[in-house]
């Protein structure tokens, strides 16, 4: 534990107490405007997978409720194997500070096969991240500084501006570079700011209630990023009733579909 | 319990054991080559909150897991509300049939309220499907003719008949017609057989490991709906190393976005 350390790893420290907890703590550099930003949270609940003896395979799925938030310090994580298959595995977890449940997850994690391959979404057309300016995010968003972020459209709205388009493509990585793994990736797949933002035209009360993520690249193609930036494009189906949701999809330099990842968004408008 | 009761009713008969325990059944009606159709146990399960003495507001977000195959006969489904706040509910739920877990699920319910709304999301540009002849579906599959479902793009491929494309688009509702509620809305939004097929030109193994759905439609607009067809739309975004992903939308015939629902897919080729 060193001042050294990367910040998403300090956020990834995790103590396994037994076979069914484990024990983190936020960390102030992924605050966000109340609580941590649910990426950092998503990918800690993944990391605690991940480095579970019991674990098989890579993540496949990863689902994250966000129930409450949660506060500056402790968490406990507990977490079970519901099932083990031969190829794959599903986990149930539940973040926990004190008796009360912050967050709820599924995880399921799994064995890869050569098989056929396409990618059938669309690869952004976009300038290469050395030709855009690093963005600056919201004051106060403290998260938001630990990433190097170049809009290619969707940047943050200045008040008052509305957009019939709720799309925001951007490049991405650490900003202080760090080669890319699973949590990483988890982190990043809820990188985009609230989609109500864009069509309402600034600053709208908003929130995270469930995350879903769906891993397409393994370990190779991972390793393979490294700490270049990736491509993430995120777009809004239906706003209605105080809720939206987003679908999004990571994409490495080379055009390797990495995640899609959807989320449902509560809004107060 | 008679004959004459609706068979997706007939799938929704669950006891309430205690606070925490729902048995069920599973229903020919709705056998899939291999256990009953996705879509129903998700159905159930959704049903399960909703029937439960403690549950607040409508269905927000459901995200089920296929851990293994249900068997023929009776399962339980443990379930509880990990958290409930003023205006939303995060409940865990597992199906088991005597110690073994079949199906993981968490769903948040919740309170809505008036808002700016606005649907992003294209509506397909479709012929009505008094239009289209029913289409028959694979020998073998029983629950398939629970529904009439009339395809306006990408039915079922004949053997070798590869497409470019894995959309589908169809029109379906209830073979013998039944109002929409949530649980049916939960069941159709996994009427799709698996996007593989298309683009590999025939059957291929197959089968949903993780299926999450989105409720845009409150009440009135389910009630609206009635027993009318809902228009429903498929595309996967990537299909790679024995896995893919599809994303799907469900609509009322007057442009209602109905559901956002999204599945991760394991296939063999």
């Amino acid at each position: 534990m060193t001042d050294t350390m990367h910040p998403f790893d300090r956020a990834m420290r995790l103590d396994h107490l037994d076979a069914g907890l484990v024990r983190g703590a936020t960390e102030p550099a992924w605050a966000n405007m109340v609580g941590p930003f649910g990426g950092i949270t998503a990918a800690a609940l993944l990391r605690a997978v991940e480095s579970h003896p019991d674990r098989i395979g890579d993540p496949l799925a990863l689902t994250v409720n966000y129930a409450a938030p949660i506060a500056d310090g402790e968490f406990d994580i507990a977490l079970g194997a519901a099932r083990t298959n031969r190829s794959n595995q599903h986990w149930i977890l539940e973040l926990r500070q004190g008796d009360d449940v912050k967050t709820t997850a599924t995880a399921v994690f799994g064995r890869h096969r050569d098989t056929w391959a396409d990618t059938e979404a669309m690869l952004p057309e976009v300038i290469a991240p050395e030709d855009i300016p690093r963005s600056s995010f919201f004051e106060g968003v403290v998260w938001a500084n630990r990433y190097d972020m170049r809009f290619t459209e969707g940047a943050i709205p200045e008040d008052g501006v509305l957009s019939e388009s709720s799309t925001t493509t951007l490049w991405v990585r650490d900003e202080l570079e760090r080669p890319l793994d699973f949590a990483a990736l988890a982190a990043v797949s809820d990188i985009f700011y609230p989609r109500v933002f864009l069509r309402r035209g600034g600053y709208i009360p908003a929130g995270t209630i469930s995350l879903t993520t769906y891993f397409h690249a393994g370990q190779e193609q991972i390793d393979a990023v490294g700490s270049d930036f990736v491509l993430a494009s995120a777009h809004a189906n239906g706003f209605a009733r105080g809720y939206f949701d987003q679908s999004a999809h990571l994409w490495s330099r080379d055009g390797v579909l990495l995640t899609s990842t959807h989320q449902l968004v509560y809004f107060k408008d």
